[in-house]
């Protein structure tokens, strides 16, 4: 097919495909003429893969070319694929300060639960260094037994994620969920704890009297 | 203090405390000679915050600010306040496509779980986006057992945030939590999330012969 049917077939502006060739996040097709090339399944798989990871995962374009290469990328053993969509998707935590103490109770935490993981996991900076952000704003919220329901709601989505990785037909889609599952689980999970704090929120805060309660409007449905 | 004062603090050079101050992240000191204002604890604070919002949070200028500006308006209810700290750090989703089915069983899941909620909650359409999007990569892995696990961590975490909440001292500590806790519980999540989902998939998916195992390297400690 042409861009335009490219265009037309993913609903994407020809401005934008021409975008995202010239960004190595799109395979050139192939040329038939000085000005023009045929571009197949495999392209229209592509943008929407493209558009999936900038629109819904809010990735930057640079994010989404390391995404895009680390699924190029067939010597990669299934195994640490994880790791690579990971780091491609995790921007860099600053440093430590010296009075920090995030990563002594990451470090034990991990422990704790049995989470043998290699040093360079992403998660582990990320992580350390939000308990050290509350610490440095001097919201210290984040007590013991708030850090254990995290990794146990870690643990659950974790084993979800793993578990989809596991019912793939083969290996070029396993790589796929894993990629793929890695930024928008990330999302999936955002939307659904902005769901469940508000309703929480209702629960033990409730309204001011007067106030028309969630499921009392009849333009306001349950959800 | 100086804003050399204010800079050497919080660590932040003064280019960089000019650029807030300017994009109104920063109020302005008061003013003690046409060339020098003074600042005090409040702008230290709230230099940190900005910091752990940019720096961690990973939110744009933009996003920031319209947090900043949540917290600065008094005249908004604690029960409200959850609603406009997840709409200022949730980007627009894109519109649902005609074949789309996210939406209808994101609210099959929240009538399951009782979850009640206005139906502005950003949540709705984000975790509603991120199924279509998965539907149309032809990655069809959120199961109703999937979803159900997101959701049953979802809920874990908001009620670990909600408790936060409550042990917070008083109101402008409580909406301090809430802004923040919106933010950086989305980083510490997703932190978590990846060291679980690297623990598990070595249970999973066992290493090829010879490569050395996360806990088998003196170099690798265990986390």
């Amino acid at each position: 097919m042409r861009m335009s049917e490219l265009s037309a077939t993913t609903g994407t502006p020809v401005p934008t495909l021409k975008f995202y060739l010239r960004e190595g996040l799109l395979p050139a097709g192939e040329r038939t003429s000085p000005n023009q090339s045929q571009y197949d399944e495999t392209h229209v798989a592509r943008v929407r893969l493209v558009r999936a990871l900038l629109d819904v995962g809010g990735l930057t374009v640079a994010q989404a070319s390391a995404v895009v290469s680390a699924l190029d990328d067939d010597s990669v053993p299934l195994s640490t694929t994880f790791g690579i969509a990971q780091r491609a998707v995790t921007q860099p935590a600053p440093p430590a300060t010296s009075e920090a103490n995030g990563a002594a109770r990451i470090a034990e935490l991990c422990a704790s639960r049995d989470w043998a993981v290699y040093p360079n996991n992403p998660g582990l900076t990320m992580a350390a260094r939000v308990i050290d952000t509350y610490s440095a704003l001097g919201v210290d919220v984040i007590t013991e037994a708030a850090l254990e329901r995290y990794a146990q709601a870690a643990d659950l989505v974790a084993a979800a994620d793993l578990e989809a990785v596991a019912s793939a037909h083969d290996e070029a889609q396993m790589t796929n969920v894993v990629v793929v599952g890695t930024v928008l689980g990330d999302a999936l999970f955002a939307g659904l704890r902005r769901i469940a704090q508000e309703a929480e929120s209702f629960r033990r805060f409730p309204l001011p009297e007067g106030t028309p309660a969630p499921g009392d409007l009849t333009d306001h449905k349950d959800c």
